[in-house]
């Protein structure tokens, strides 16, 4: 099949696109490489040294033979997306895209409004481009479990029964954000369904739960790296993890640690997105795939870090700070997910192994860890602390200080300079 | 009470400001003056004519001896609504300033984004100017009734009790909008209850049905006017309906015409508006108004319509185009209003004396009606008609024709050339 990867210069994106060329189907890829900047921008790089995309296509065909056709530009701009659809005519379009951080979201105003402006437009370009030039192609859209929240029941794939005084439909399940990051993945998930109804786009969305690892079996040089971020901002809980315990510094689970998510290894999310991409969904269907392998507390992530860590000669240390989130710290947590291993998904590593392995990688690229420790710390509070009296405003340009409001008391967040 | 409105110069926000330097609050408000342009690019126009911003106040000034200070500015711009929001520190901020149009969301592409970006951006830049230039400010913010589309059960205000697999929560009711613009009315409310969330925002969210009317008590002078649509793009169904049987055209409700919906007197908003103002939501509360004053079937109104217009000595004809938008023809409706009615709510103008009163004024300015009847057909497609074999996207800069989709039948939406 054609498939075009809208953001393969990042993370999921890079080995998404080993792995579809590696099972035979033509890969092209569109990237404005904003992610680099913008990792940059926090002071972090990649603990993988990652070559240009130049590089990377010529590792390609060096080490494959393949050809990886590549499109420098942007989602924003339409003309582009058209032009790039137009030319390709994909069967497939795998939209990765997006400003990712939920935290990078929380900076200040210009970073919210960013976030959700560059992910809107983008996905909105990308619905129209497809109408209009290769109306047939399916769409899979990365989303996140995180639209859902953490309701106090189990969590459907995007639909279920609702019965309201009597009365019943079959509607989607309500969506709860806990950032501008993770609402904005909520209203591209609504301009999707509604193209699926009026444009009969075929559609895929897909909640994915957080991702870890660093290696996917196509990786098989080091110039086929993809980036691995372990800062704050960019980096995911496990990965940042397995930095922290490599480094010597205090594994960090946020607050009590209770707070459950689903995890998946980054080998098996491309395992699902292929799957996604292999079995398209039909012209006017809109589909929600629960994307992750098994649902864990991040206490537990942080045991098992320190287990393996001490298994390799490390003395790794937990420690708990404040959680600058805003999320429950202890809940019910059971989503469903069916639709993918009815597919045929089935789990292809196992936590520890992966974890071994992340290790393996860090310890190699410890220096570059060591030359961006800083990074490692909490730095953007993601509410307004209201138990000191006075409303810091940080990283806003000409940032004040004002009154706090005047209200009910929430739980004090302590606030954790860079 | 110190009271800014956003969108000062619109259909609802004139009449507001009147409404409520009337009784005796302190009036300040912001425009880009966009509308009025916008309403031009359709080849359209007020049908009652407007004075410009600075006349309006003088008139204001004249007649009632009172100031309104206004700020001619687009929420786009951070500074500026920031900068507004310390000189005026409000106790109250009525957020109106949205492109407000679903046919004009619905034109292309790029009216898609202009009508999420905007309204997405304004609400966000309005969110954190709150938060730093007047934290304890209550934010009531218009939404629609649209946001939760038709489901079969009766609509909660905004929360209800979900029951899933055995287990319960509190949870926002499923919105499922049937428009970009319906979508960006969703986006905002997700956004302004992770404000109330996070940085204790006061805030009140207005779902509100469609309005009709054209006068309210304090109009009491033709420089009051405020200003009427009566455009397929920009007028609401009655008020469109009236213009209509006016020039001797037949009223038209789209398809069956069995679509329900809910209405309210433009007075009546101005009195929901206005009790929303004067008893403000507390610091951290998101509350939902479903702002309506009673649910008709489109054939409903139009009869009304007919009916006084046949009273009127006028000869009025009823026919049913196709209809362009995406929604069940037939379907239950039944949404809950009890938040407005125990703030003291009660309905003060009745549908019929209303619709004589729209009849009286646009007889008055029929010249003007007929000077734009052109744009009284519906022109803008929502879905790609899938009968014809070709698709045509109409009013896309470089528009170009390409073939179907395949895919299951959806049901035919002739197109109605303007």
């Amino acid at each position: 099949m054609k498939v075009l990867i809208t953001g393969i210069d990042g993370y999921s994106g890079w080995p998404l696109a080993l792995h579809l060329l590696a099972r035979g189907h033509d890969v092209s890829g569109i990237d404005n490489l904003v992610t680099r900047k913008r990792v940059k921008e926090v002071g972090s790089w990649s603990a993988t040294p990652i070559p240009t995309m130049p590089r990377r296509q010529a590792a390609v065909q060096e080490l494959t033979g393949k050809e990886l056709r590549f499109y420098k530009g942007d989602l924003c701009d339409y003309d582009f997306v058209r032009t790039v659809l137009e030319k390709e005519r994909p069967d497939s379009i795998v939209h990765l895209a997006e400003q990712r951080s939920a935290p990078y979201s929380m900076i200040d105003v210009h970073h919210a409004v960013t976030t959700q402006v560059e992910n809107l437009t983008g996905t909105l370009h990308l619905i129209y481009a497809i109408k209009e030039a290769c109306p047939d192609a399916h769409l899979v859209k990365m989303g996140t479990m995180g639209e859902y929240g953490t309701p106090n029941t189990d969590i459907p794939e995007g639909f279920f029964e609702v019965e309201f005084h009597g009365r019943k439909d079959y509607l989607p399940y309500p969506r709860n954000a806990g950032s501008w990051y993770h609402w904005s993945k909520v209203f591209d998930s609504g301009d999707v369904m509604l193209a699926a109804k009026i444009f009969n786009l075929r559609a895929t969305d897909v909640m994915q739960g957080v991702i870890y690892g660093v290696r996917t079996a196509e990786i098989t040089d080091d110039r086929l790296l993809t980036r691995f971020d372990f800062d704050e901002t960019w980096g995911t809980a496990l990965n940042r993890f397995i930095a922290q315990a490599v480094l010597g510094l205090p594994i960090t689970p946020y607050g009590k640690g209770e707070q459950k998510r689903g995890f998946l290894a980054l080998e098996d999310s491309m395992q699902s997105l292929r799957l996604a991409v292999e079995n398209p969904a039909s012209p006017g269907e809109y589909r929600v795939f629960n994307q992750f392998d098994a649902a864990y507390s991040v206490n537990e992530l942080a045991d098992r870090v320190a287990r393996i860590a001490t298994e390799l000669g490390l003395h790794p240390t937990i420690e708990h700070p404040p959680d600058p989130r805003v999320e429950a710290e202890q809940h019910y947590y059971n989503p469903i997910h069916e639709h993918l291993p009815a597919l045929g998904y089935r789990r292809s590593r196992e936590l520890d192994e992966v974890v071994r392995e992340i290790f393996h990688d860090l310890l190699r690229y410890r220096r570059r860890l060591e030359a961006r420790k800083h990074v490692l710390a909490a730095t953007v509070q993601w509410r307004v602390p209201d138990s000191r009296g006075l409303l810091e405003t940080r990283n806003v340009p000409g940032a004040t200080t004002v009154p706090a409001p005047v209200g009910p008391t929430v739980s004090h967040s302590a606030h954790t300079p860079a």
